[in-house]
């Protein structure tokens, strides 16, 4: 693949990665991939596999005290964390350094938001047990979590993360830019949406939608967005 | 790619997306695919754009009411749910049928855990502003969301759930089966880990873990668990 002439100074993501063909994956494809055809991000891959130790470029070894899994070794992380850092600034503001993992902070679209402002980030994904806790410590990781479910490794997290902050890049969603955003963010559900035809096996399209009355439309809309949001996600209503 | 022998009533998981070409994608790669190409479960991606309208194969259309992006059209996402409904039960609890939009109940591992008990499950992929309401009502879709974030399209977000839903499938962790879900299931965040060497950068392994005291070490591990998640997850503890 040509490599993009990528942006001077555009956001960038390093992920450090066990499958390193498992990127960009989605992320070339869609607007996204577009974007990074036009070098308005960059993402570069770093095969873990080339910090592993001795002639079978070991990287992991089993759990201290004990227990099922493997434990990636703090030294060959941090070879991998070394060759990312070059070029990054160490302010992690400025550059966050993430270990997707069940025991993180949740992500959300809040943090989208402010690795979107970043330079750019290193991702390390796991696999098998976890990472030995000191090279965390040692390089201040922030934990992050997808969610509450257990995933094989980090790559398809590390992929939804990139795809959510990416799209907030100036540029990138092009003018596909829509109010899908700012429409979660006013902390709500989206309300139901209707195309033609105006008559599908039986069912209609509300007759509000057809009237013509932006200001009707606009409290229908919201309305409906309340309901379903008290019914689906009272959680979000609360705070 | 040679089509892998599929076992018979294996798990199967079919998609509705306008990009084909996202699958298997990572789901191809490491536990995920070795279970792929022994046939230990099953993918087909179907192309949307092939149930399109007209010339252009037209699949979406301006929202009824006005507003921004564009709208999947009720009678395409129908025509391909109703090609996915070949060979699968009607029955939702035997067969699933996904929509993945942020307005849905957030994806979890008893959602996981039920989904892989079924015989398979349909996921359509959504992009642009949403899906016209009455297909989804018509064929009893389940809306689900992968988390309070935005996501370009719903291909990242099908790859996470079938991940963890397909890793719970008997055989497929193979003996790499770990405590991960078991100790996710307790309600609490995952201890730390440590590995060799046990000094790096002037950090020890803490010395409970190299005692050798089995009781101790669960101690000391149920402890950090339970210290982490008061940190970090108060919500999981609530629970």
């Amino acid at each position: 693949m040509e490599e993009p002439l990528v942006a001077k100074g555009a956001w960038r993501a390093k992920i450090i990665t066990l499958f390193p063909d498992a990127f960009p994956g989605t992320l070339g494809l869609s607007l996204t991939g577009k974007a990074l055809d036009m070098g308005l991000w960059a993402l570069d891959a770093l095969d873990l596999r080339t910090f592993g130790i001795g002639k079978h470029r070991n990287v992991d070894d089993t759990p201290a005290g004990g227990g099922a899994g493997m434990v990636l070794r703090a030294d060959v992380v941090d070879a991998a964390l070394r060759q990312a850092a070059i070029g990054a600034p160490m302010d992690r503001a400025r550059w966050p350094v993430v270990y997707l993992s069940p025991r993180g902070k949740p992500f959300d679209q809040a943090m989208a938001r402010d690795w979107s402002a970043a330079e750019g980030m290193t991702l390390l994904c796991g696999r098998f047990e976890g990472v030995d806790q000191r090279v965390l410590d040692h390089w201040d990781v922030q934990e992050v979590s997808l969610g509450d479910f257990v995933l094989t490794g980090g790559e398809i997290a590390a992929q939804a993360m990139i795809d959510a902050t990416v799209r907030l890049i100036p540029g990138v969603l092009g003018n596909h830019a829509s109010t899908e955003e700012e429409s979660f963010s006013d902390g709500l559900l989206e309300h139901p949406q209707f195309t033609r035809p105006a008559e599908w096996e039986g069912r209609e399209i509300p007759p509000v939608l057809m009237s013509g009355n932006h200001g009707e439309i606009a409290r229908w809309r919201k309305a409906e967005a309340l309901k379903l949001t008290e019914a689906r996600r009272p959680d979000l209503l609360a705070k």
